[in-house]
């Protein structure tokens, strides 16, 4: 997991690159960035995406530039970043966020064979909530033919972690600026109904839920 | 604003070219992915910014690779994404999010000049927290010159926005599946106290009000 691509080189502390750490990220984002550059242009384009083991999936339209691009076998980098507070120090160039990312690089794979493409668009929505799979229709015929589907195992990935309260420099503790964390988290509302919902179609459980558990 | 790079071209009725609704989205951002490639290898690397005027910020240590890799004037894309909702449909394959999202192209500029370096962060700071820079201990001479600052034009950019409800096939609306947004907001906590913060110094006003007013 550690490789010259992946070595956390500014503040080496924060690296880590066990599975476990990488995975855990990766499932409590829901967007994830991907990056490519066709002829020294560099794109970066939110995605959702899922994961099944040790894949991550993107998919999306069949003409789409992103996914023609990359299936074409040309090196991507994917980072998926939570944001976990505002990091107040006593002096400007010691603030900073507390945050947890991972960035993995590889070679996007077409996701072509049938059940495999309907594993991962299940991954994909089992992602965006938990148990939505059984209450939604499943894909059909022509919408698996016009969506592409790539898969980049995580074979090179790397998390970056800061946690914990600012760090200014020793003269600085002694100035009279407040300092401190201020949390932040992705919180789910109320959920809103589609106008067009038929009758009598109750909130299913695990979106009654999502409110309290919320994300990340 | 609109050219070869910048223009949407999946869902065209998403995209925004005008400089308010760039504007509106990358103040209301915390941190945006930077994108490069070197000898064809993409980076996508997850950064704090500040924005002033038709000028998007970033900063960091001399040292870092990002940052000397940008200076060599090569090609970047930012990209800033908030996510507004889980769009859940009564179908798997039209399940989406609400989002709001910048890519911008270009080449980064060195800030070196005294002034305009101390302008940035500012900028930097101000982005972090609204009254932030004026609580906060200044940065020195040794702090400015260890630090490197790149601006990016926002020359070059275009917004992609969606709300509402989700969109299901005509023939889908009468199954059985609830469908709507849960909405998702990055909110703040109670302020965590610095552990070594000196005795009697309070939370500031805009610490505070920060916990009501949230972000994004």
């Amino acid at each position: 997991m550690k490789t010259a691509r992946t070595q956390v080189k500014r503040v080496p502390k924060r690296g880590h690159y066990d599975l476990e750490t990488v995975y855990s990220i990766l499932d409590a984002g829901l967007i994830c960035h991907v990056g490519f550059a066709t002829e020294g242009q560099p794109f970066v384009i939110p995605t959702a995406y899922g994961r099944l083991d040790n894949r991550l999936f993107i998919h999306g339209a069949a003409a789409s530039r992103m996914l023609r691009s990359l299936q074409q076998g040309i090196e991507v980098c994917v980072t998926v970043t939570l944001l976990d507070g505002l990091v107040l120090a006593r002096s400007a160039m010691h603030h900073s966020m507390n945050y947890r990312s991972v960035v993995m690089f590889g070679t996007a794979e077409l996701v072509s064979e049938r059940e495999e493409k309907l594993k991962a668009l299940y991954a994909f929505t089992e992602h965006v909530m938990a148990g939505r799979w059984a209450e939604t229709r499943e894909p059909n015929e022509q919408e698996l033919q016009a969506t592409t589907v790539l898969a980049l195992p995580i074979d090179e990935a790397s998390a970056k972690i800061r946690t914990g309260p600012p760090v200014d420099d020793a003269a600085d503790y002694e100035l009279p600026h407040w300092a401190g964390v201020i949390p932040l988290r992705m919180q789910a509302g109320e959920p809103i109904v589609d106008p067009k919902l038929a009758a009598g179609i109750a909130v299913p459980e695990q979106v009654e839920r999502y409110l309290e558990i919320g994300r990340g």
